[in-house]
């Protein structure tokens, strides 16, 4: 029953990619809580680099700066 | 004051349907716990196929096997 | 499938107003989206009026107020 | 190592005031807190006025009722 | 910098299970999309068993029936 | 109408800096970008130093480490 939300900048994930993130975090819900795959949630938010920020800096920044 | 989040795939919810998810959201609140509707706030998240999981598989893949 | 999160302060909702939101705000997604409830996480994050703000104030200092 | 998400409703936010609200909100946590702004991580997101309500009403509505 | 945000019921997820989840849900990022760890956060939520439902239910009632 | 939502760990932040938070966070919104404090909220979530992690590692082994 667990729900995980992913949150990662929008720089280009396929959805292979995607579906590897899914089925990672609820394999991991199974092998360390034993929890029921079948009603685990993944949700994946990509967010736009502008309305990242990190260190007070939005990602648009940081990735110019290099 | 209560806030609400509602997360559903992306898959056509005309905003008709958004409203009456506001405004039934908002009126649970009340009806349950005499919150003031004027200060709920209720935000919805469409969310695309590739990027919501269950079971461990996205929406997208699961929709495909029908 | 839908996933909803519900806010609200600590402020004595008993297990049965809380198992009544979680029966609305199902039976809402299955009214206006046709959504199967089987799959509709509902999760109740109940906050305390000191971590609670509204127009700049704790939702302490506001009950003070009141 | 805070985590801040600001939603904000979709009405034209410039990448200059996102960019504002990062340092801003970066540097509250500085100067309350005393957090290491480094590793301060704040996500905005902005949600369209068809998805936003308050008081059981879409902001779409509101705004067109001025 | 990715942030990853895990649900799970209370139900006595020990400290060694809770930072498996967290080197886990890092290791994933790293794995599918060349994340930096240093900048990744996972947050866990604990939420008591009345304040989770699935299907309608709050997880204390479908834990009671077995 | 902004909705902020801010994460630190549970560390002994007072009621009067997380106060200070709220007056800080809605102050932001209404400098930059003109909303109405009134129905601005923010929600603070404070986190055990054992459900949180940066780098693959939870926040008490972090402090512990020093």
């Amino acid at each position: 029953m667990p729900y995980v939300n992913i949150k990662i900048t929008r720089e280009g994930a396929t959805p292979e990619q995607k579906a590897e993130l899914i089925r990672g975090a609820t394999q991991l819900l199974v092998d360390v809580l034993g929890k029921n795959p079948k009603t685990t949630v993944v949700v994946i938010d990509e967010v736009d680099t502008d309305n990242w920020g990190i260190g007070g800096e939005t990602v648009t920044v940081l990735r110019r700066q290099g």
